[in-house]
């Protein structure tokens, strides 16, 4: 047994781009071996990127495999580990792993665990792999897992009993608040049960909807935390094994995030992914003098930088001067592209237009809609023009009970805060104010009280409850699946809970025609909570 | 052995409303009894419906079942078979069929073969069935099987070499275009090689994007058919076992359809399913003088009759007297509401207020898009305070290719040609007009060349290929899984199949935002096309 040293990428691949992802492969590969690495370990299906979707099911896939596994072939004098889709000659389709050594394939793995529960699909894709992989490699014993393996005891310990020394592991393992450290946590008990040095590599970069964090590890068979890489960033690190102390030996640990900053950074991250490798030149939003635009254009500016992000304010009668006030402030002192666009006149055009059918029926919702829409459509008219990607700004309590305008202030490719919670936004937003000298909120935004301002005086709570009893209603009953009658036993008002849930249960069609934005939860609106939009469940029953 | 009679429920559940399905099936039961029928067999999963997605998952799903179970206890006398989700002791979730007679649950059979492909997700919500089930009744020995386990030729050997007389297969089979004599043909065959009765009672019904035909049949075991049911409509139907013949007896034979006839009678029945089980009113769309409205007009005339329709024309400077005629006439011969509303002066109000912004970039798409816009945004305004459902009118050639507004002419909750391309409309136009007297839509909607009239002149054919060589390409690469190359390979012109598969690729954001459709075929912008937004998969290479 001699010394040696592991390479972890923390790999951003962009999806279904196979032709960048292995090039930048063996870039990385390249640089770890001029760190004198010996091994590299890529995270799974570091080649077409995860989740890649229905692209799995392209029958060219297999004609794309082949030639970036012969420019990976290239690669001389140090090992890689890396993910591909496996075609077999019987025409099963694998999640795997390649073991490569100066152009051969020493081995390959076959995902074992496949996920189909939550965002994850792997058995509509891959067939199920059915044994374990081990090499020897500078008189080591390694074996190799793909993420959900890990999770699955039975599996980890079949590979214990083999008296395998280190295990790597390739993940690409969806961020959600307090993933990173309750990964680590279990790893690091699973390595000292099973007395194994674990290696795990996580892909990191926003796709769509979903976050991937890194927060890649190297944990001893003690339990030792050796590596704690850190989260939302693209890098490679590095870990040394020792003969002497048979461990691997204590390399930077990345200080651990508290929950504000793991969030923000995660939709700072998940907005910049989607913005560049969706080829905008920069985004547009419409900024309300409310919280919700606050924070996004905080974010946008983060990810972006200013010169990149544009504000429209568009004021109508019922706007406030305040509003406008704390928009222009924050647009200054944020030093981004800022424009003020009157909605008068075109809601006046739609008052016009449409009173002759609407007789003498009472004003409604109708006219507040008619307000969001004409300012979805200048914003959407602005987009058109100049390139710009417009961010939609609602949060999800919100998106839950449907208070926004389909069309309106929903409108937007990217709904930066869509999996944020109202009274998380709240908290975000001071967050952010803290870790500057000078505020980027104004401090009046986030103490005046909620409002959509699309009627005289309106406030948010005339609609709805308080926030804090609102969204602890929500998470019990979209992330917890609770029942109306659990919930109602649980001390809340029992018509207050009846009313939230018929709006979340109605509101389906809304939030199917909304932006995709980062999901930071455990049940996002995304492909995680599929619900039907005819449906007669009846949550009071 | 006796002669006996068993129904056939071809049973439209309202998804997730267990307790009205639960009451539906127990006056079905009745009804069959009056009828004298020993059995009666319903649809897969017939007490929730299919598919409840995540409502399978709802924790309080058990004790509604159980209710459920207990209410259907109460029918004595016939020997049912339905379909419900079995919560096993030990915490599995099964598709399952219970044979109950008389309050006591025979036996209960858990679904094998869990189909995980196309729009089926069955492997997020069941565990997989081990065994079979067989009971004999009336000195017949049955059967039972649900929907993909009679596609498996294993499973329904293991049946046949049980020595078993019928089977009796729950299904909730959801349609495409030909797959209801595709069924009858395939099932014939197999009935006669394995030498079984099959008896088939499939789900009918729209389901948000899905349509579920019925078509139930009952085939004798020399494989000749002895029941056809009707598509689209749900209905009891019959079938007497005669102990003479050792064979069921010829029942009525439903007339084939032929495929218009299959695909029109298709988007009415979801249709009509949507706007009812949503409990609107009636719905609203807009009317353009173009073949695609007027065939949704059509179709929404008979769904729901001209009471419950409403249409607008929304002229503007491009837009030809001939269209505001032919809308006019076709308002007209169908007897619905129709109104005009001149968007000049909205669309002026909106350059008005954007053209400060815009300075002296020269007009493009985004000042076309601003008359979709007011025209969606109109549209909203009187379902808002009418509460009809706007239905999107765009078709699957446009939506592949983007040559749509969202927020346009892509508002509305219900696409109905979703998924019908621009040549089918064709058909379906002329279709149906050859079945009335008089035809419904104006013979000069049909043959004049589409255009979208946003721009002088303009035609469709300006910025696409002809339709009949661009659903040709469409076809291959979303329906077929043509690579490019492949496409390219058959005689397409290169820089035509390069424009339109990058068009598909590049407007997936779009589809995300635009509104469920019904599905007639095997490849729907749906469930069943799963496609990350960010994609770098470049079909080119």
């Amino acid at each position: 047994m001699k010394n040696f040293k592991i390479a972890l990428a923390q790999f951003s691949p962009h999806i279904g781009n196979i032709e960048n992802n292995t090039q930048k492969m063996i870039e990385q590969a390249n640089q770890a071996k001029q760190q004198h690495a010996d091994i590299i370990l890529f995270p799974e299906l570091s080649m077409i990127g995860y989740p890649a979707e229905d692209l799995f099911l392209r029958p060219s896939l297999k004609k794309r495999t082949e030639a970036a596994l012969a420019e990976l072939s290239k690669v001389k004098d140090i090992l890689m580990v890396f993910g591909f889709v496996h075609h077999t000659e019987d025409g099963q389709r694998f999640n795997s792993a390649a073991v490569m050594k100066d152009g051969e394939i020493l081995g390959i793995y076959n995902k074992q665990n496949l996920p189909n529960y939550s965002v994850f699909d792997e058995k509509r894709y891959f067939a199920v792999g059915q044994q374990h992989l081990i090499f020897e490699y500078l008189g080591h014993k390694f074996g190799v897992l793909i993420c959900e393996d890990i999770w699955s005891l039975d599996t980890v310990q079949q590979l214990s009993q083999l008296n395998v020394d280190s295990v790597l592991v390739l993940n690409s393992s969806p961020y959600e608040v307090g993933k990173p450290q309750h990964r680590l946590t279990t790893m690091a008990k699973v390595a000292k049960e099973l007395n194994l040095n674990l290696i795990y590599s996580n892909q990191v970069g926003g796709q769509d909807d979903l976050i991937f964090d890194g927060s890649s590890f190297a944990i001893n068979r003690n339990g030792d935390i050796v590596l704690r890489a850190a989260s939302f960033k693209e890098e490679l690190y590095y870990v040394d094994f020792d003969t002497e102390q048979a461990a691997y030996t204590k390399q930077t640990l990345a200080p651990e995030l508290d929950t504000m900053a793991e969030i923000y950074q995660s939709l700072v991250m998940a907005t910049r992914d989607y913005v560049q490798r969706s080829g905008f030149p920069g985004v547009i939003l419409g900024l309300s003098g409310g919280i919700d635009s606050a924070l996004t254009l905080a974010i946008a500016v983060d990810a972006l930088g200013a010169d990149k992000v544009q504000a429209v304010m568009m004021p109508y009668t019922y706007t406030s001067q305040i509003s406008v006030e704390d928009a222009a402030e924050q647009a200054k002192a944020l030093g981004i592209t800022f424009g003020i666009a009157e909605i008068h006149p075109i809601v006046n055009s739609f008052m016009q237009t449409l009173y002759p059918f609407f007789g003498d029926r009472p004003a409604d919702a109708t006219e507040e809609n008619l307000q969001a829409r004409a300012r979805g459509t200048l914003l959407m008219g602005l987009s058109n023009k100049f390139g710009n990607l417009v961010l939609s700004t609602g949060n999800k309590s919100e998106l839950a009970v449907g208070y926004c305008t389909l069309y309106g202030d929903m409108v937007g490719g990217f709904a930066v805060l869509k999996d944020v919670y109202k009274t998380i936004v709240f908290e975000l937003a001071k967050y952010r104010n803290s870790i500057s000298e000078t505020p980027v909120i104004p401090e009046r935004v986030i103490t005046r009280p909620p409002s959509a301002e699309l009627r005289p005086d309106q406030k948010d709570q005339d609609s709805l409850p308080a926030y804090d009893v609102l969204d602890a209603i929500l998470y019990a009953y979209i992330e917890e699946d609770s029942s109306q009658a659990d919930i109602i036993a649980r001390g809340f008002d029992q018509a207050t809970v009846e009313k939230v849930i018929q709006l979340v249960d109605r509101n389906e069609y809304k939030r199917r025609q909304g932006a995709i934005g980062p999901r930071i939860s455990s049940r996002a609106f995304s492909r995680e909570r599929r619900y039907p939009i005819v449906n007669g469940w009846k949550a009071g029953i």
